[in-house]
């Protein structure tokens, strides 16, 4: 059956049918028992939760299970280095820092300058690791506690994880990798052996691993799923989220490739003015006079689904911009003028804390109470 | 043009003609000018040169040429370790030994105990570091100096190699390393990236790298040769050697999975007489008068063999070995008394020698003059 949309490791096109993902991925729908569930576990729910950017997972629910056993978890996220990260990018490390506040557990996260520079001829390996260094400020600025968060990057954590990855490596074989991480037989060898490595941190502790991320990335994981018990460990646990649409339509995922679609961690106050106003994709009417009519198209308005994605986390406050919008009372550009203050304290807050990170750097990588244990740890 | 024979990195088969191997892989011959100039510069030469057991070159004309100039260069050889190494597996080491004592150059020797693990599914990674432990001791029983000698297993120094590594890596596509390496799309993944850590020691200093082995292993390193440069390093020269044939006949060569092919080097006296006498494949003729009247063909008789490849040093000795027993002045079971005897005061050596050498890994891998410059150094 052919669908308008498309989901891969690589691309995201059309308009996304969740449900119909779920499906076709085999994964589970994360249900309001399970939102319950967790609520009691820890107190309260994230607005991603309750709004439903998580709505998908695997295990998730034997996580929780455990939990209440007196049987913990730990979180594994991650990033290639890119030259500059976007307001998209933050949804896991945002959400795995929450999650950690919550459960008090380990995080690891891993850095993957050397994928980055094997994948893009274009690259030297100085730029991924100068990238490398650069995001990991915006990753701390999530707010992971600097003892139980280890962050690593690949070409200096290797000795480490090398032992483990060579046995993972010799469990997948290039017929198996080469679908799920779109390589075919002119791909260099370096990527080939990649997959591997991103596999050995599932395996850092002998507990079950949850992995945060976009819907997209799932099937990376199944290659874990599938070798996981026969090396003594445990599956890997997943719960996934929606795309924050691009500024400029409801379709695909925001591209650092398209700098029109995304908002900048580094965009100033003018930027964003600019960006949002001249590019955001309205669910309004083309008039001030149809808009009071007829009222906005939410389904396809991008200023609000990322106050609603991310952006505005009070439940009564975006009730009332959704009332009021979809009825014609807010115009297009009232909402897209609320966003701009939105995104801009966002991130204004979040440059006070990426600068605060800087002497927080050798905590996460090298110092810090997890992050020494790790060092002192080789992984078999 | 099908030959009796073939040659390739996985199998040797037949009897090889070196000097055809020489035109199919496009290599040079050592000519005796090149065997004078060596000579020349060191004052002797190796019995292994004399009697051309190393026969065949890349690039050691311009090692000698730029020697004389006052460039130096480097020597790199290594092992896959196994559970016992025989007395094949001594050549390469013992000629590189002589080779640095010759030059005074600085050695590599990579321990590849990740490629042995993953190209074979019966072994464990436990099991490949224990025998790259004792294959070292072997290893520096052929007399390298501890100071500039480094010795490596790859599961211990791929933090150093690992940059150099990714970057070879992103320069051999899957189609260019699996005919040369014999892989296929069901190869794991981990044994297709190994090439590149294979290549990385050829770029342990920008200098000339100059690799003895048999010359089967030549095909590995016409990859090397294909980007060395473009990295900024050099070819790397290579001096090729002719295969000790196995103790059953004068085809192939020695086998570490057919036991009767071989002499280990823990054989004890008894079990060395037993298999000489009882496997070594003899040119000699069936009955004693036949001998007497006949002589000996010396180009199939492996204990003559043995003695003009490895084992008699003095070509006076040798010389005279030959005639008496081509003439039929020497029986079967006389030349055979005279290998049973050699080997076994080398393997008496070799173990005092073997002995000696557990106190000095520790300088080999970790305290050694060169091995401390090593552990300092990432190779980007």
């Amino acid at each position: 059956m052919a669908e308008n949309y498309s989901v891969t490791p690589w691309e995201v096109k059309g308009k996304v049918d969740y449900d119909k993902l779920i499906v076709q991925f085999g994964t589970q729908k994360i249900t309001d028992q399970l939102r319950r569930d967790l609520q009691s576990a820890v107190g309260e729910l994230h607005p991603m939760l309750r709004r439903e950017i998580f709505f998908s997972h695997r295990d998730f629910d034997i996580i929780l299970k455990e939990w209440k056993e007196g049987r913990s978890f730990f979180l594994y996220t991650g990033r290639a280095p890119s030259l500059g990260m976007h307001i998209g990018h933050m949804i896991p490390f945002v959400f795995t820092a929450w999650l950690q506040k919550k459960f008090g557990v380990n995080v690891y996260i891993e850095i993957t300058d050397d994928e980055k520079f094997m994948r893009n001829l274009e690259y030297s390996l100085d730029q991924t690791r100068q990238w490398a260094l650069d995001n990991i400020l915006d990753i701390i600025a999530a707010g992971f506690d600097p003892d139980k968060t280890f962050i690593f990057q690949d070409t200096e954590y290797i000795r480490n994880m090398y032992p483990l990855a060579i046995k993972i490596a010799k469990k997948l074989t290039f017929s198996e990798v080469k679908a799920t991480f779109g390589l075919d037989v002119s791909s260099n060898i370096g990527i080939i052996f990649y997959p591997s490595l991103q596999i050995v941190p599932t395996m850092f502790e002998k507990r079950r691993c949850l992995i945060p991320a976009g819907i997209d990335q799932d099937p990376y994981w199944r290659l874990q799923r599938d070798i996981a018990e026969s090396l003594g460990y445990y599956k890997a646990a997943q719960i996934h989220s929606k795309f924050l649409p691009p500024l400029t339509g409801p379709e695909g995922k925001m591209s650092s490739s398209v700098p029109e679609s995304a908002i900048y961690l580094i965009d100033d106050h003018k930027t964003v003015e600019r960006k949002v106003m001249k590019y955001a994709f309205s669910g309004g009417q083309p008039t001030v006079e149809l808009q009071r009519k007829l009222g906005a198209n939410l389904d396809v308005d991008v200023p609000y689904q990322w106050l609603y994605y991310f952006f505005e986390e009070d439940d009564q406050k975006i009730k009332r911009i959704a009332e009021e919008y979809s009825s014609g009372k807010m115009l297009t550009g009232e909402i897209k003028q609320i966003l701009v203050e939105k995104i801009n304290s966002f991130l204004d807050l979040h440059r006070e804390r990426r600068e605060r990170a800087r002497d927080m750097v050798k905590d996460f990588k090298y110092e810090g109470r997890l992050a020494r244990a790790m060092w002192e740890k080789i992984h078999e």
